[in-house]
This record gives structure tokens, sequence and C-alpha cells, in this order.
């Protein structure tokens, strides 16, 4: 199978075999332009892995960070990308000449995760990634939720915080889980951090010129730096009363936290699980594991590659 | 088939035909006493019905207030019945000569509402039902989510307001759904205002001993009362916050609301729905039906004889 993970900023496909080995990667980086350079970026980079590895490609799966239209493989809504309303499945198949499988980018992180990551073996999971904000996906009795639409796992967009701080981009919403535990919520914390301190770390960097981002605040957290200590629980903290909600709705044996800002390691899930086991209701509290994705950077495009095998059996 | 519902207050048992027509019905009321009284009292209804409706029932359903292991047949927890531990489906089923099933009294609310109510057609749905506290139920892909352990759905103990007001009985969380749109946040919000005005009708009711509960609160606002309508409209703004939240994770078609409270109607479900138009996302937010549920005070007792009927085929 090839699985292509179409992100906003870059593009990654890949031959993956059953086992989940990677045998060819093609790389392209920001997709920029319109509709037709995009999609044709899509292609070059898909037939670019099929050249390498001969003629065994049997299908491809796509992960679009977009909310997609499962019935008509449309993509309905994309915030990064200019393909809205683009039938990407079938457009896809005609040109590729190869059946094609399309979901939404969390969800096929989900499916990696499910079948061959931290929560194999799991009849009910949930996944986080934090980012700029937070991807969400489900699974229930063994499948991925995709609701009526295929809108469902909007985790990051659950109201934690009634009055509190507007959420971004297209979400209407404010006090959003997604306000107080993404990677947007971390430099603001680490903001207010370096504001406090200026000869901190965190202020010598914001005066050098430094993004005080994840990265960022993961190294001198390592590095020991109290600060961004401080950052990373207020942001497993905030994380930990999402994942509280996910717990106590849905009972799931496993939730899987990834994005970037997951390399803090406990640092980030110490406070998110000690939040969980404070709020959260018992017995589903007590059972739920609060592990870090395996999959990284490549979650999408492995995930893509599982969604095209089970749908070719 | 025969349903009971198994309250905290009172008992109700009823033989079910597969129309939701009820041919017979048993009420026992104020099931105090222990463990052994009140399986004894169970057994007396059930076998009313059965008497009165002669030799016909194949199966008996039962919603109880707890969380039950579907698996085993287990009440594992309960707040207001003596029967946590007990082995209750085979207890029953041994007693009764017949076969048992048994599920939490909201999922079997829900089954009620998802067959033959307010959420039939829909393959994603959930139901909120006002009480003391809020009562919650899920289906995704056409089927009940009851979790890992049986205890999904606690839609309730959601939080929705990360530094809010305690939550109540076993649940050590705090700004819960609960705590903004429960039967005891209505109590609380007409105590503010009959603090507020002690010569308007709430004041007064309070002044006469009058508890300041839903019936009032809605009866009051039935007869135009501002202050009682207002109450009512927190109660739909707060519960249209967790509304919101279910649509945004789960996508589903309809959200039913139940309990004594939907008696208002209008006065508490048009907040509601003001408040997920502006803070859910499109396109779940644009497609969900936010409705009161069809099936009132029985609604525990025919979800029981359906859970029945789904198990006997």
């Amino acid at each position: 199978m090839i699985g292509v993970d179409l992100g906003g900023t870059k593009l990654l496909a890949g031959a993956v075999d059953a086992d989940l080995n990677v045998h060819h990667r093609a790389h392209r980086v920001a997709p920029g332009g319109d509709r037709m350079a995009v999609l044709e970026r899509v292609i070059s980079a898909v037939e670019e892995v099929r050249a390498a590895v001969g003629g065994e490609v049997r299908a491809v799966g796509f992960g679009i960070p977009s909310l997609i239209d499962q019935g008509r493989g449309l993509v309905v809504t994309t915030v990064h990308l200019p393909i809205a309303g683009v039938p990407f499945r079938d457009l896809m198949a005609e040109r590729l000449g190869l059946p094609v499988h399309v979901d939404n980018d969390a969800n096929v992180a989900l499916l990696a995760e499910h079948r061959f990551g931290a929560a194999a073996g799991a009849r009910h999971a949930a996944l986080l990634t934090l980012g700029t904000g937070i991807g969400g996906a489900l699974v229930v009795d063994g499948r991925l939720v995709r609701g009526a639409l295929g809108a469902a796992g909007e985790l990051g967009h659950m109201v934690v915080d009634l009055d509190g701080l507007p959420c971004h981009g297209s979400c209407p919403n404010r006090g959003c889980l997604e306000t107080v535990a993404s990677g947007t919520a971390l430099a603001r914390f680490a903001a207010e951090e370096a504001a406090a301190d200026a000869s901190g770390p965190l202020g010598r960097a914001e005066a050098a010129g430094r993004p005080l981002n994840g990265p960022l605040v993961t190294e001198l957290a390592h590095d020991g730096d109290a600060a961004s200590i401080r950052c990373l629980r207020r942001l497993g903290e905030g994380l930990g009363v999402g994942i509280a909600n996910v717990v106590n709705v849905l009972n799931p044996e496993v939730v899987v936290v990834g994005g970037g800002v997951i390399a803090a390691g406990d640092l980030l899930l110490a406070p998110a699980r000690e939040v969980v086991a404070a709020r959260a209701l018992s017995p589903s509290k007590d059972l739920v594991r609060i592990v870090p994705a395996r999959f990284g950077a490549e979650s999408g495009m492995l995930g893509a590659a599982v969604l095209a095998m089970d749908a070719e059996g």
C-alpha cells in the first residue's frame, strides 16, 4: 500500500507493507500554490513511490487535515489546503489508476496506533494530537467513530472553561480544550513566564528572537529550567481535564497523546495523569492508560496505509 | 417482554409488546430496606405483571441507575440502591425462571428513544436526562456505547467550567455539566432569584416553604414569571454547552433531552439550541436536531423491555 500524509506544510508519501515497514518515502515541502498545483504535487509524490517499489501497489490511502465526506470521498472543509469541495477520492483514483481511500489525518493516526501502536488491542481508545490546535479521534467497539458527517472526534473543541479565551481559526467557541492544552496554549504560558522573568532562559530566548514554542520549552525543561517545567505542567493539567472528559464519556482502555510536544514525556503526561486521577470517575479512571503515541511524524502516512489495507481487506 | 425500571425511589414494571404497547403495569414505591427487601420487591412486581398477562413472557429487562458489568450481569456501583456487588442478572434469572437482561437506566432510555422515539432512524444519537444529576447515553453507528467497563455515557460529568462549583455525590470533580445544567443547578438559580426578589413569585414560594424545584419553576415560567423564565434560560444555556461538546465530539444526528424539566419545552430547549448554534462547529451543528424525549416517566421501563427484545431477537 501507499500511504500519504497530506499536511498543511508538508507532504509525506510512503510504500508501507502489512507489518508497517516503510520501503520508500517521498517528501514534498511547502505545498503552497493553487488547487491544481497541490494535486499535481500529490500525484508526483505517489508516482515516485510507486516507481521506486515496482508494480506491487494495490491501493493508496490519504490522511488529510480536513473534514471528509466518507460517502462521496469529498474534502468538505479544510483549513490549510486549497482543496475544499474537491472529489478527492474519485479524482485521485482516476489519475492514479488505483483504488483510493481518504480520511481525516487524526483518524488515520489513530488507526495506526490502534492497529500497531500504543492503542493496540484496545476496544475503546482516543487520540489527542497536540499541535497548533488539537487533533482528535476515537475508537469505539474497535471501530473509528466518524459521526453522521465524518466530523466526529473534535476533542480540541470540547468546552472546558465556560467563559475562557476565544478559540482560533474557524471555531466560534471560547474555552475550548485547545485554549488550555495546545501548542498555542504552551506558547502563551511560555510568554507569560518570559515576561515574569526576563533574565531567565525563556526571557533571554525571547529577547534573542527565538520563538517560544514546544521544542524550545521542552529543551529548556529537559535542561532543568523551572519555568519551562511549569509551562509543561500547566499544559499537562489542561490536557488532563480534556482526557478526564473523554474518560467519563467513553470509558476507553487507553488514551494516546501525540504531537511534537510529547517529546516532553512525563513532564507533560504525569500532570495529565494526576488530573485524571483527581477529576474523573471510578472505575473508568482506574482502568485507563494515558500513553505517548508510538508513531510520531510518520503516523499520518502509516495510518493512511492502514486505512487502505483495511478497505482492501 | 417485561421491562422493569428499578429507580432509586420507585419501581415500575410492565408487560410490553413489540410495538411498545404496555399491557399491564406494576408499581412499587419507596424501595427502602436492605438488599433482600429490594430484591423481593422486584420479584413480586415482575410476578404480578407476569400473572396479569398470562404465560407469554419470554424475558425480562431491567434498567438500573447503576454501573453494570455487562459481561457478568453484575451491579458494580450504585448510588441509590443497596445492591452493589449483586450478580443481579443470574440471581433474577434463577428466581424468575426467565432470561434476564440488565443495563444502566440511561442506556435503556436511549434504547427506547432510538428504536421508537425521538431518536428513531439516527445512526448517531445522544441522550441527556436532567434530574438531580444528569443521566447520559450514546448511540454510535446504531449501537449503544458502553465503553470498556460499561461506564461510558457520563455526559453530566464532562468538565465545562475548569474552576467551577464542586460536583456532588461520588464525583470528585468540579465544574461538571451537572453543576450548570441539572435539577440541582436549576434549584440554585431559583434560590438566587428568590433571594434577589423576595416579593416575586419565587421569593413568595420560598417564604411559604415550597421547594424551589423544576416543577415549580416550570409552572411559574409557563405563567409568565420573568425570573422563572430566566432560570430556565440559564439552565438551557448550560445544557447547550454540554450539547455543543457532544456535537463536536460525536457528530450525532440528534440529541434527545429528557427528565421532568423537559416539561418546560422551548423555554429550556430554545436557549440550548442558541448556544449550540453559537459555539459548536459546522457542519455538525447545522445537522443536529435537539429534541425532547418522547417517553417520559416510562422510558426506563420501555427501554428495559427493548433491551430484552434486542437480546432475545
